[in-house]
């Protein structure tokens, strides 16, 4: 098998995915290294996605480190969400200080993501937003939010910022919540270097169609990275890609095989009672089959179908074709 | 009780407020103009929503009408929803001569609301989306549905185009779903009267809070039209506002007052089992008393509170001071 | 192909279809009998599903209708929900009169479902329960409601009384809104007669696994009818099984073989906007499709992985087996 | 003020609130004694809940400890969810030794519980149910759970066991999910020792009124234990109790003391940013109002609006006496 996507993953398969219940995780916790050799010898993952700076500080140093595996540097996240200190926010924090030292950060991360020929850098604004009614003052909150995000776009032309939105987790409600936040805030940057990390979960708890989302970021170049995975449209669970929403993840890659998605395919998962590397293996064949099937249904004359809004046409060939 | 808050309804509360299972309605339905008078006997509305061209379609008689009873022409929705003909979608229809008979629409509907001095023309495009995956052309279906709004955005700048987003119902997937798309929408138009009318109940089914949705289109000046309403967030249920959610009906108040918001206050309620008269009355005297409550809470000095992310302390204030 | 499964449907499919939105309809309404003749077209639907007193009143006459087109009397719900008399509820309401005759209707509908060889009586009661908080006076309601089941399954034991559970539309909040109430009511009867209408997108909205609801229900013997459909999980969408969730069809289909399931398979769809015969045939195609694969699925030892755990293994089963 | 409920709450507010993200926790986590001695320095709360045998094992230390200062035991927890051993279920797991030490583990909790002169003994089963369609062999793990939950009933009548449903957490799906299921457990055992915890967040996640499951449970007097808090209908977040549902939280306060409930009113709030004090002074003081506002509302002659399922006069009733 030939594998010719672009596909890193987060090292969480190799930590002790420990939740507010099992504090102590339910699997052992690897060193990082370990994780990283662990993470190549999964066939078809060729690219890591790290936390800046609590997994990676130093450029060279990791460099080193990737080199060593065999691996590339795909997502560079900005860590302002592991520590009780972001509690109220990071770009959005009403704390001029503290805002000042995210924004520093960020900076930071970028230097060092272009240090280490990373693709992207990502904000995920995990702890900005807010718990309770009236707890936030919503206007001066968005506006924080916005200049910050505005300034580290600027700040070096050449390095894709891509936001990730997410609704909630861990605050209850998040800012940058969906899809259309996401790309309204892209738009009013004016950046080309400003785009989106689609998590496909983040996108079902916000009761989007992530293949809808994708076509949304793409139609304005906005779509750089992927977050795969899955869940019930209630919750960020992070589960194996396609293993509850078939159709829509198909769907997915229906549409970024048609508009030449050329970005990074990041594996997400959290497999808190599974073996890591049986499940990241799951998920990349998971990927390669549904982007088989998605490139048959290219071929299938589909585009008549919907043309027509024809679902029971559509579903016909969904049923006839794709199972057997 | 003096009333100079700007609210009109639409006459929903005086039809038959069918639903698929009761196709006769559960209530008699009245005609036009006895409609009219109905809504303008309710203490408080001093205008009126309607449906173009199913409602009025000559200004010259809708104004005689209006005058007769003494109500102002607050939004004019353009009805390409009520009949099978839209099914399929009206200004992102893959049909080019209903999508151009949709642009054309909507410009007829625009000359008339000008001319009846009408506040906003409304889109609501409830049939342009899908329900089934794979059924819709993602890609052509929205680069259509955005030239054709910007066309009409464009067509007379005098008078301001509303966008009501809603995530669903009657499709089960709408293309225009989130503030975010709305607004992302506006902003590429680049034009001063794309705004957007805030539905409340549409923007809990879309798990937004109504408060964070109406600041973000304030802080752009592209907050034209409220829909006053309530649901479980689940689904558009168009109860009457505040009897499910109060503190966050109460936290739209707040930043509506903080911020000068000086659009309309639209009804959008459907008592199917409920009085019109009794609903219309009910619904108003709350929106005043949550007006007071907030700007009572405007003067607590919960500013201050916010600042920390003082969830306790807002807390004290809300049950203290709020519940007697 | 061999038809061997025991499939009735409503006739919705060639009704008008309509919504709150377009009261006229999306289709024709076609005449009761030229409803049976195009169901009884459709191949492998064996039975039909009707409404008592409302599509049918005289046991006799619909005999004669049944029998010219070959269908046999699946099953009869009780309408007590389709005219405004019902808005407040029918066997839990407040008037003792109205309850008296909503008993009264069951009671008749029984014995006419009897004389027409029905196979079961269905009580879907989707106008008993309420809008808002503090509406209902849940403590009577119950108990009324809880009665009057009481008695009408005591009334003739060799009918079987189907309970639909439902957890809003029409209401807001329906009483009997979960596959748990049905079954803690039918438990309480102490009847073997009691049990209970699965209906796929009620459950999936319940937030339930309709596999685990049915198992549930067969565990005590009281899965009498199917009501197939699908839906995004978030309201009764009536759409074509298995287009959304396929996975949790099939795992549907799997415990309905493993256990052995004798009911009705019925067809529960509200094709809007689709062609009725074709929704209607690709839903039975698909049927026997997802019920050819669990019958696979049923060999592969997948019992084994389970009493594990083994998700990854059930999904290397899914992935590699099931798509082609 | 005179505090005369009984409320008990576990010690989380008081630990380091740690989720998937903060590992760390963003509080301090204080030793048990001193977390004893801040509960019982909250004005009104009288009894804690602790796990056992994770935060108790030993009776006598425990009732020393507890008299120290000055605590009743209210709810005694079987922890069988905080450690990855019992990460593919307690009473329902597979494996036939695993279950056999859950059973027996229940059993010591309950004789220490009476020991100790706890008031009831809680099966919160959160790691009882699966993630993945077809993960889970339903009949047998169903049959699995029953059997044993039958067993630990019975083992000492004289001691209450309250049954925590809840529909997600930390599984995907839990078995027991809903006042329904748990009900339907209940009913099935004949035992009066069979009860319920009626968590108000997992019954608001379940898409239940809080209120409607109180009265069902105490109906049939099996409303043991409380567990106050709030969400956003979506997720477990345990947030401080009416401060997102308020007029819910109300109405379950209403039906709590018109049907003379006499359990414990159980406080599980997850102050994760909050002082852990104040959010339990703040949550006591609430509760205490919200009683208030229950009595008052009980005098009104809100029954005669109920009759007559009159939403409007109730909402007369809540808006203009309880906002001030």
């Amino acid at each position: 098998m030939e594998y010719d996507l672009k596909i890193d993953a987060a090292t969480t398969s190799f930590s002790s995915c420990a939740d507010r219940f099992v504090k102590g995780g339910y699997k052992p916790n690897y060193e990082f290294e370990r994780q990283l050799e662990m993470l190549a010898a999964v066939d078809g993952i060729t690219g890591v996605a790290l936390d800046f700076p609590s997994q990676y500080d130093d450029p060279a140093t990791l460099t080193k480190q990737l080199d060593k595996v065999g691996l590339q540097l795909g997502m560079t996240e900005i860590d302002m969400y592991s520590t009780a200190k972001w509690r109220y926010g990071s770009l959005s924090a009403a704390d001029d200080g503290l805002r000042a030292e995210a924004i520093e950060l960020v900076k930071r991360g970028i230097d060092a993501a272009i240090e280490a020929q990373g693709f992207d850098v990502q904000l995920w604004l995990g702890q900005d937003g807010y718990e309770y009614p009236f707890q936030s003052n919503l206007d001066d909150s968005w506006a924080r939010l916005y200049e910050a995000i505005e300034e580290v776009v600027a700040y070096r032309p050449e390095m894709k910022i891509s936001i990730e939105y997410k609704i909630k987790e861990p605050r209850n409600r998040c800012y940058i919540s969906t899809v259309g936040k996401a790309l309204y805030i892209c738009e009013r940057t004016g950046r080309v270097n400003a785009g989106i990390t689609l998590d496909v979960g983040h996108s079902l708890m916000a009761l989007e169609n992530p293949a809808e989302s994708a076509v949304l970021s793409m139609q304005r170049d906005r779509l750089f990275h992927l977050h795969m995975n899955d869940n019930y449209r209630d919750w960020d669970h992070d589960m194996i890609p396609g293993s509850v929403n078939l159709w829509e993840t198909v769907e997915l890659f229906y549409w970024l095989e048609k508009m030449g998605f050329d970005g990074w395919y990041g594996i997400d998962i959290y497999p808190y009672r599974e073996d890591g590397t049986a499940a990241l293996t799951r998920t990349v064949r998971s990927m390669y089959k549904f982007r088989e099937v998605a490139q048959r249904l290219l071929e299938t004359g589909i585009e008549k179908l919907q043309a027509e809004s024809d679902a029971i046409g559509v579903m016909d060939l969904l049923i006839e074709e794709i199972l057997q």
